[in-house]
């Protein structure tokens, strides 16, 4: 609203990888900040049956930084399209998380992270490496800018998840208000 | 999910108002990691024409703490039903965030929250209290639990917000992973 008459209607702001690997230091900050300290019933709160909490979320992230996005760049920058990456499990964490506090998921969340991005500054990347491509098991030929853009996007994605659950256990409690809050309404905008 | 079996398939954390004010402490903190030190292209980035960007998000909260939801707690306790709340203005932050940095934002932010929460707790609020009653100019009679209710919901209603608006801005440089992707294809779950 503020950029009125001065931009066309779209949105998206180019790829830069330094930006890039700014909000991925953010993310185990920004979660820490949501979510340590919170009472059990808020980090294990979630939308409904087949959905996720808080705590989920913080196992499926920590399962990423181990087994999706730094293994494909190295997937990408060792075998290019010729090797399919591994397949993501969406439910590992709900065997991986057992027995474990929030704040050790929080602990850990955010040393893999840290190593992951140590291991993304040592590669040293060019804009030449970020074209590289890489074949993903359904979604076919993805370059490896794409990749890095997606970890971010899907850091976000699971940040706006978390306020969402967070913010939707308030449904009864905000009273007439409800009519008001897109996070409780499920309206976007 | 981690709860299947456990609980029927409702959701809701009662309003305890520690709880409450802990959450709303979190929030100048969650704001700030996400944003502080941002490059410019990505505070103001919006998802299209009327609707708002990072940097318009932090000044409506500001608003929001010195006309807003510490006023009507005030007009609560005083004057019950008999004074409706003034009208909330939606855009104010168009004129007052002008010429203001992004940090400057942040740091009222901080310096708004921490003096109504000071205010909040020299209220030392009663269960009784919080049952009082006051009167919103479209939604009616609401109480003041509702009202501390809403503070919180709207807090986390807007981090999901600062957090989809960032995601969004890669929708093109994700390429292929835009359809595994809820922040930019809009779809919740």
């Amino acid at each position: 609203m503020s950029q009125i008459g001065e931009k066309a209607d779209r949105i998206g702001v180019p790829f830069v990888l330094t930006e890039a690997i700014a909000m991925l230091q953010r993310t185990p900050i920004v979660i820490d900040a949501l979510l340590r300290g919170s009472p059990d019933d808020w980090v294990t709160a979630d939308e409904g049956v087949g959905t996720w909490s808080p705590f989920d979320v913080v196992g499926h992230l920590i399962h990423g930084e181990r087994t999706d996005w730094m293994p494909r760049a190295r997937i990408i920058l060792d075998h290019g399209e010729s090797r399919s990456f591994d397949r993501f499990d969406r439910s590992a964490q709900f065997t991986e998380s057992n027995g474990k506090t929030l704040a050790d998921l929080l602990g850990e969340f955010a040393i893999e992270r840290r190593r992951n991005l140590d291991a993304l500054a040592a590669m040293r990347l060019t804009d030449a490496d970020l074209d590289k491509r890489g074949r993903h098991p359904e979604l076919g030929v993805v370059t490896l800018r794409q990749l890095l853009a997606t970890w971010v996007a899907h850091d976000l994605d699971h940040i706006m998840q978390i306020a969402r659950v967070l913010g939707r256990q308030y449904s009864d409690e905000v009273g007439p208000w409800r009519a008001y809050l897109r996070v409780i309404s499920g309206t976007q905008g």
